[in-house]
């Protein structure tokens, strides 16, 4: 349709070479500030409506909390408990009094203090796909999550800056679940300088999780609570329930002065009205119930609002990702946390069980929805596949180029008059070229974010090369990567800091996960 | 990380069947406005000072005007031209005059009202990929575009209600160039019921194109006139020159009260400065001189702004798409559109060669730039492979599930007392689900975007269907959709009011393109 330029891929295509190779742009993308306005996908007041409403839930319906010292703090901060259901009515008065004490900057510590985070309204942090059983890559194929993947995904975050906060992306099944902790708090210590993550799965985990940081970092008490040195994520079980893990994790994590993510996980048609109002209304009332716990376990905790929101796909059952549902659902989780005035997680995702055409869709078109909704942290960023059944390592590295794209964009372009050129563009006569402009000339090593697996060669030289999909030459980027680690400079000595813990905590029995 | 319902998958996940199957949503995406807050890349000072830059580039530097007619319209409107260099400079009071007579609102016709369009700042349109000179499909492979190709994509453009205007897709070859433009036009005429798209190929082919559409749709000349039936691309030649076609093209549309996006394709870094900032200028000033051009040829002739600009990938010379620059570059075009208030066109597209992940991420980052910068319409946004070069139509297939994805969003979601549902979730104890409620019985078959493409089965039935990517998967569709095809009821009757006049034509040697 356009003129030859354009049909023909532009003037530009096919001049390999014209000009000289480009240098490494720097990807240092430490404490970034989200570049756009956070959107709205409901008017201020169905906002309003939609809390609420949630407050209505708590307060006329309530939760139902599993774990006896939760019911006895909600009693005792003047919730209404019934023992034999479990079900806790909290008032409003209880609620609000709680979002006044809840803190709307917290600092995350890093074992390396350039990686440190301020999480607040207007951060923007991303964290890789985290939590999956299983693993993929082309080499080895799909299979069960063990300590190899473990460790393998940990450096592969540690390798992108636009990684912001560790997780785990695959579960260790090959190690007794007793001593699992310690592998994996041993893993992120020893390979990791970014804030870490601990799992809520039990109290004698989380405190011996939190020892091993003390030891690892040379901390003392006071040093360990001087800003959050752990970050969990708190799901809460839809509909209305708090069973006893989560929330003993609340109450620990509280006490410790650490930072608790309650992200309800709400599937709208499914744990949650098939509305997507609805269906925010009621993660609304559970966040809310479970930031309530964490302020009254402990006035000032850092905890931070979620919202994992998304529809079920009607004909396999199965939560789906980057539909409108969910594009719909993190913009609105972004007004409500707004309307709260809290910090808050969102997340991404693909339910594909392949890095197609498919993956990136959901992948990026929910990224978008994150971003826009203003989230603080997007969770599952990178490497998710099967909505997180598997972590893709392929998958992984092509989330990192969505990532870096836009967090390329959290830099302002330059547009001062040097940068408008009008000079340049008067040196250069019509129909003519700027290649070897001095303007150019200047700017070409760092003008251009430079792609990490996008290959933008014509299609004979495509072929030439093997006619290689981006998920193919993915491989041979994560082995790189992976040939290439070092650990950070800060790590030197952990492991033997660590080891004698671990070996007396194991050869005493180690610890069980809690129910 | 997260616990065992978020990382499994949801407990949604295996629930197959356990809701009745949806039906079709409905999908008439017709006269959509962009629900998003245009976003801003630059600073309003910035704007303002990138929108006089461009002024002084064509008071002090000027455009290189090739036809003598233009140089002669420019010369009567008072602009400076000098003959030997076909050098045109125009005072802004030229330009600020043209921009006062340029419709901000423009009724696009077509055969069936119901396609009918407004072409104004905040409507949002999207038009498939176009003007290529290849086709591919995993059944046929790829091969230079030939008639088939060419009637086969305008049928898939005519069975997707998210496109909204037509256009060549695939170039047909095989059809002598002297008459080419009778086949395309019984192509549109004969397939389709949006608005249309002439090239811009020579006075005689336009003539003669703007006599098919008055002999197809039964109209006189008044009628013709009556909003725009007919709308072409003019792609000034980057840097500072307006060739012979494209002038031409913009002073015959004028004439004939038909559309012109005047589109410069400024690549930064080659044909334009290596600044986002700066290739913002050229561009505006470009685009700039074409809607002058437009208005002193006839004042009120519908034009519209448009803005095509990426950046050069410094490795292969080609266009990038969907990089950070395109990004910015989207936004910052909605900001000069906006601060001289005329509609405007943006464009997405791929430079991959194939429909894999890194195709999708380069249409979708596009896409969602152009959106966010408020584009009228959005080029190329469905099927462009290799920058252009290729039509895929299973990368067709695969757009159109992104585009219908921010077209579902156009329309607002419910968040009345109904929707909220507090009784649903009054009725469902903690821990159970929403399947069976009224709420959700009363909602469940339109309440969710159903997928075209996507696959969202567990690893296990998609292994058993055979691990089908998205792409293989898309074959299926647009095969059914070519099989479907019936044309439209207000095209019957078209082929017979064409024939004589195109025999006639044919016969008396049809119409070269003008250089």
């Amino acid at each position: 349709m356009e003129n030859q330029d354009e049909t023909r891929g532009g003037r530009g295509r096919g001049r390999r070479g014209a000009v000289p190779p480009m240098a490494n742009v720097n990807t240092a993308y430490v404490r970034m500030r989200n570049p756009f306005a956070p959107q709205q996908a409901f008017s201020a007041d169905q906002v309003a409506a939609m809390h609420d409403g949630a407050l209505r839930v708590l307060e006329e319906l309530g939760i139902k909390v599993l774990l006896d010292e939760a019911r006895d703090l909600f009693r005792k901060a003047g919730a209404l408990v019934d023992e034999d259901s479990q079900m806790v009515r909290i008032g409003r008065e209880i609620v609000t009094a709680a979002l006044t004490t809840a803190p709307r900057s917290i600092r995350l510590r890093a074992a390396n203090p350039a990686r440190e985070q301020v999480y607040e309204l207007g951060s923007m942090l991303f964290m890789a796909g985290a939590g999956c059983p299983n693993a993929f890559d082309n080499e080895r194929g799909r299979r069960p999550g063990d300590l190899t993947g473990y460790l393998e995904t940990l450096r592969l975050q540690q390798s992108f800056d636009v990684i912001h906060m560790h997780g785990p992306s695959v579960e260790p099944q090959d190690v007794p679940i007793h001593l699992r902790h310690y592998a994996m708090m041993k893993g992120q210590l020893e390979n990791c300088d970014k804030p870490l993550f601990v799992y809520a799965r039990g109290r004698q985990q989380v405190e011996e999780s939190f020892e091993m940081i003390r030891l690892a970092r040379g901390l003392d008490d006071a040093g360990f609570r001087d800003g959050v040195w752990a970050t969990t994520v708190i799901n809460s079980n839809s509909p209305r329930q708090l069973d006893l893990p989560m929330s003993r994790g609340i109450i620990d994590f509280a006490r410790a002065g650490q930072m608790t993510i309650i992200t309800p996980f709400c599937l709208a048609g499914a744990m949650a009205p098939i509305t997507i109002s609805g269906a925010l209304m009621l993660q609304h009332a559970e966040a809310l119930a479970g930031i309530t716990l964490a302020q009254i376990t402990q006035a000032g905790a850092p905890v931070s609002y979620g919202g994992f929101l998304s529809n079920v796909d009607m004909k396999s059952g199965s939560p789906a990702f980057g539909t409108p549902e969910h594009i719909r659902a993190c913009i609105g989780s972004g007004q409500l946390a707004r309307h709260i005035g809290l910090p808050w997680r969102s997340a991404t995702g693909a339910a594909s069980n392949v890095a197609d055409s498919q993956a990136a869709s959901e992948t990026i078109m929910a990224l978008w929805g994150a971003v826009l909704g203003g989230a603080t942290v997007t969770v599952h960023s990178a490497g998710w596949l099967e909505g997180g059944l598997t972590l893709g390592y392929e998958k992984f590295i092509l989330d990192i180029e969505n990532l870096q794209t836009i967090a390329e964009l959290a830099t302002p372009a330059p547009a001062d008059a040097a940068a408008l050129g009008f000079d340049a563009i008067a040196d250069v006569q019509p129909g003519g070229h700027f290649f070897s402009t001095a303007h150019t000339m200047e700017r070409y090593q760092t003008a251009f974010y430079r792609p990490l697996v996008a290959d933008l060669s014509n299609h004979g030289s495509w072929v030439e090369a093997g006619s290689l999909t981006a998920a193919q030459r993915a491989t041979a980027i994560w082995k790189q990567k992976l040939a290439d680690f070092v650990a950070p400079e800060t790590c030197a000595g952990v492991a033997d800091r660590l080891d004698a813990f671990v070996q007396q905590a194991s050869e005493s029995g180690g610890a069980k996960p809690e129910d």
